[in-house]
């Protein structure tokens, strides 16, 4: 059985942002076992999973991104939509745009430190839509 | 319910390739509500989601990832199948093997930029084969 | 129908490892057709899939990410973990947390070179959990 939800999220600033609380605050009651998929309809923003408690791992996502895929027009043709594009696309790709999450007892079973990260690419990307499926 | 059908691509040259269509005209008919899984079967070409409109999105992408996993016998251990061949392989982790889209309506609930890519990281990587599993 | 069970590796070393056997050793009977989900429940670990007969491609995947996201105190705000730790939270992320493999005809379908790898990002990163779930 599938049951499915679409939500958006406020907007964000660029960087990574953890959204664990609000994915949750958008579950249906989750079956006693089963899984959790999470889809962000975009190409230009992300969704992951890491660290949890420090806000520094957050920016230093953001810096390393950053630095990985680098801003600047000689670098790529698509650059018609802003300079934060085609380097959003990119990370976009390398982070993912879906989780799936085992459901155990009830509750999504992440790791102690594990959190859902929304990963925002453009400087203004606006509210960003995501997709829950329950598969149980 | 679990439906799955496999199926193979036609030979795409090197670079990233928007294979939406294709995809569709192999999908069974779909359910209300589910998941759409699909799963390369290869180490040497990934699938990711993104931009399904402007071509140089996709020359951008090849063009990124061939800088960021460089060629050149004196960088791999790995050098016997070819000098794409082990660039191909981290590209495809950094990529993904695997996709989940929703499906919602009996249809595959992308974005409306969002289009399903081969990437096709060999030189001659030939035919690719897919496994489409559908659950509902 | 959802099936899970959970179970921890032993310890590995820094780098890429094959662990497909250790994965399937874990798995419960398998039905005709479904899809497996594995989940690792870790920030600073990976999991993903790729070549699984040459020992060089593990150790060329090491020295590629080691060399993407280097280790420096300068260049990360998160250093109190050790220096080992803000990158293996940003590799986790390039490589990600979860897998999806097709289930037909009772065994996971994987291709002909393909093997399930750990990606262990810390020096001592100790034993590991991952989560199995088989929807069918």
């Amino acid at each position: 059985m599938v049951q499915q939800t679409e939500f958006s999220l406020p907007p964000f600033k660029r960087g990574f942002h953890l959204i664990t609380d609000i994915v949750k605050d958008n579950l249906p009651d989750l079956p006693q076992t089963g899984v959790m998929h999470l889809f962000i309809k975009h190409t230009s923003a992300g969704i992951c999973i890491n660290e949890n408690s420090a806000a520094e791992v957050l920016s230093d996502f953001n810096t390393f991104f950053n630095k990985l895929v680098p801003e600047g027009s000689e670098l790529y043709e698509h650059s018609e939509e802003g300079k934060d594009d085609m380097p959003a696309h990119i990370k976009s790709v390398l982070t993912g745009t879906s989780l799936q999450i085992p459901i155990s007892g009830k509750r999504i079973n992440l790791g102690t430190w594990q959190g859902i990260y929304l990963c925002e690419f453009r400087n203004n990307g606006g509210s960003r839509k995501l997709v829950v499926s329950i598969v149980s």
